[in-house]
């Protein structure tokens, strides 16, 4: 017997019929004897509904209104999803997040859970009552509603599991599991029966976009075992846990892609102490986020600087960087969208050598040339150019060993 | 300066542009100088939605599920109405039900407003800022949302107005005011500029479904002067008062009828004492609500007993007296549904003798039969035939004078 949270996103209660395919599927739980507890986002498309509601009669609509009327979706499911298990007599009962509460911080729109008391909860799951719970929201401390951003309600179950100590926090979502890339691209991809944490982080930050990224830190954080699965089959997902209680660790867990970013280049930049912070000063108190970063010397005393950064984000910060030409004393701005940014991923480059090396072999055997490297402990990125974008992942895939047999 | 609470039903918040129709029309009455609280309804069939749902997923639904999805309408309505009036510059924040609180009793989906604080909606208004509630809602001593039961926003009005000590709450409906009668049946008919609780409480429960029974007492309770005016045009409308305010009372305030009421009579029942208990004890225990009743007696020892109950009831009535026949000991069960209940309304009537004369001559001089009479202090009911109805009505409204001249 386990203590389990489930989670549902909103096209698993996307109208009557699914809302009761989950109460049996939850009651499949129960029945095997578990403790569970359920949280749900909004009916698919209610909460699009309520946003562009606000939005049309206000663009720049007060958030803490804003908050009032989206955390009406979750609501409306959680009352509907207990109605769906009392009929097929599993014993359930709603809680709205300022019932509970899960506690927020004050930013509406866009809270973070400060904390949640599981003692009802859990006193309520020792009874045999499955708690259905609202995701993506809670109270702030002027006593509103508060919501936790858009995909807040992996966060919502991963914090839940964390306040009820569960075993584990099933999220169910349209994919079933996470994969060593993406099958879209690799037919051969493999579903993998377990990731480290964070591998899992390096994986969403590329793009792998399985759970929110504040979910899977939050679940490091508290060490909640979290199994991605998906809400239409019955096979076994992938377990998101620490690294040590991966068996058969291999040395890649996956190779991620993304085609999100913006190559700039700054050339000709005087080479002189604090010119980095020149360039990235004016960037930074734009709220623009760099990535990639990369700088060669060059024999004149002047040096070219080259970074990424959000493709949405160029048009900006072209006209941050243009603005301090002068001050920044650099010669052109040359800025290139079509990269590619292809990412290795695994916690056994700690102790395995070569990684990188077997990367750059590959790309370079295939005539793909490599912009910009960046590494970190468990990750090696390049860019590259993105229309070699499938043959770059699928030529690592082979390298690692990830194929399927 | 005067503190009003407007309140606003669901065809007045129906999508967009009747949010921002109100919203002006709140700015208006706050740029005259006034403290303004606003009460809202859900938008037009977004209950009868939420509604559906839960009745296809169960008919017998768990009332504090059926709460919990049911009030999340007016929770949209109120944070969209907050941002239409904060574009338009007025300062405004919703409330919820169990923000204020609005504490109710237990009985979920049916709920009765306990106690109100409005010490905080005071300071608000007070400040200028426009306190934008929620109808039809508040929390249980469970810690769970309740509603009110349909139609439940007016007596929120009235409740919120009592808490806050306001001069006036103004209800907004699709109608411009009460009339003396129905207009769709006399034309002449005129719309009163004021009128007593009382009078609003008889006509309510004849048919005249302005206000909802219960905001009508709760106004007469807390002695809350209400006002029925139109949210499609600035025409003033009928205020609701302690008789008292109304300087020129006529004796008759209106003409209404139902056609709601059906008539059973239990023939030839013997003429002992108990045995009108052993007719009703049945009826009540079934909760049939019994009206009218007028009892005969004959010569041989047995009496006829004549009732009148809402229509909706005849089948269920019928089965409880038919199981019942050989302990009441009647002969025979003669039932009418074609049956309507004309009602002469006037607190003036408490002074006025003669006005019962009136009704029945007046009725008599057109050929139609009275077939029960009932009586109040401050009404005289008498039921006849359905299809002389509009003949019935246009006849007695002429007779009190209360034909526009």
């Amino acid at each position: 017997m386990a203590r389990i949270v489930m989670k549902f996103g909103g096209t698993s209660v996307a109208d009557l019929d699914r809302i009761r395919n989950v109460a049996a599927r939850v009651k499949r739980v129960v029945d095997e004897g578990h403790e569970v507890a359920v949280v749900t986002s909004a009916m698919a498309g209610a909460t699009n509904q309520l946003v562009a509601w606000c939005q049309e009669l206000s663009p720049l609509y007060d958030a803490r209104e804003y908050d009032t009327v989206v955390a009406t979706g979750e609501q409306v499911t959680i009352g509907l999803l207990a109605v769906a298990l009392q009929t097929i007599g599993v014993d359930a009962r709603s809680w709205t997040g300022w019932q509970i509460p899960i506690r927020t911080d004050g930013q509406h729109g866009k809270a973070r859970i400060d904390a949640i008391d599981g003692a009802e909860l859990i006193r309520r799951m020792q009874m045999g009552q499955v708690p259905v719970i609202a995701g993506f929201q809670g109270i702030g401390p002027d006593n509103r509603v508060t919501t936790l951003g858009r995909g807040g309600s992996d966060t919502s179950a991963v914090a839940v599991a964390a306040a009820v100590k569960a075993d584990r926090c099933d999220i169910y979502t349209d994919v079933d599991g996470v994969y060593t890339t993406d099958p879209r691209i690799v037919p051969k991809a493999r579903k993998l029966p377990a990731i480290a944490y964070e591998e899992m982080l390096e994986l969403a930050s590329v793009g792998a976009k399985v759970l929110q990224t504040r979910s899977v830190e939050l679940a490091m954080k508290e060490r909640v075992r979290v199994q991605v699965l998906s809400s239409f089959t019955d096979a076994p997902g992938t377990l998101v846990v620490d690294e040590d209680e991966i068996v058969e660790q291999e040395i890649v867990a996956g190779i991620a892609y993304s085609r999100d970013e913006a190559k700039v280049t700054v050339r000709r930049v005087p080479d002189r102490p604090g010119v980095a912070a020149s360039v990235f000063g004016p960037l930074a108190e734009a709220g623009i986020n760099v990535d990639m970063i990369v700088q060669n010397v060059s024999a004149d005393g002047t040096t070219d600087m080259t970074f990424t950064l959000n493709k949405t984000e160029l048009p900006r910060a072209r006209l941050v960087l243009d603005e301090k030409r002068d001050e920044i004393g650099f010669a052109e701005l040359a800025t290139d969208p079509d990269v590619a940014k292809i990412s290795v991923v695994g916690v056994g480059m700690r102790s395995h050598a070569g990684v990188a090396g077997t990367m750059f072999r590959s790309l370079a055997a295939r005539g793909i040339n490599i912009q910009v490297i960046s590494t970190s402990e468990i990750k090696v990125s390049v860019l590259i150019d993105a229309e070699y974008t499938e043959l770059a992942v699928r030529a690592l895939h082979t390298a690692y060993g990830l194929d399927v047999a």
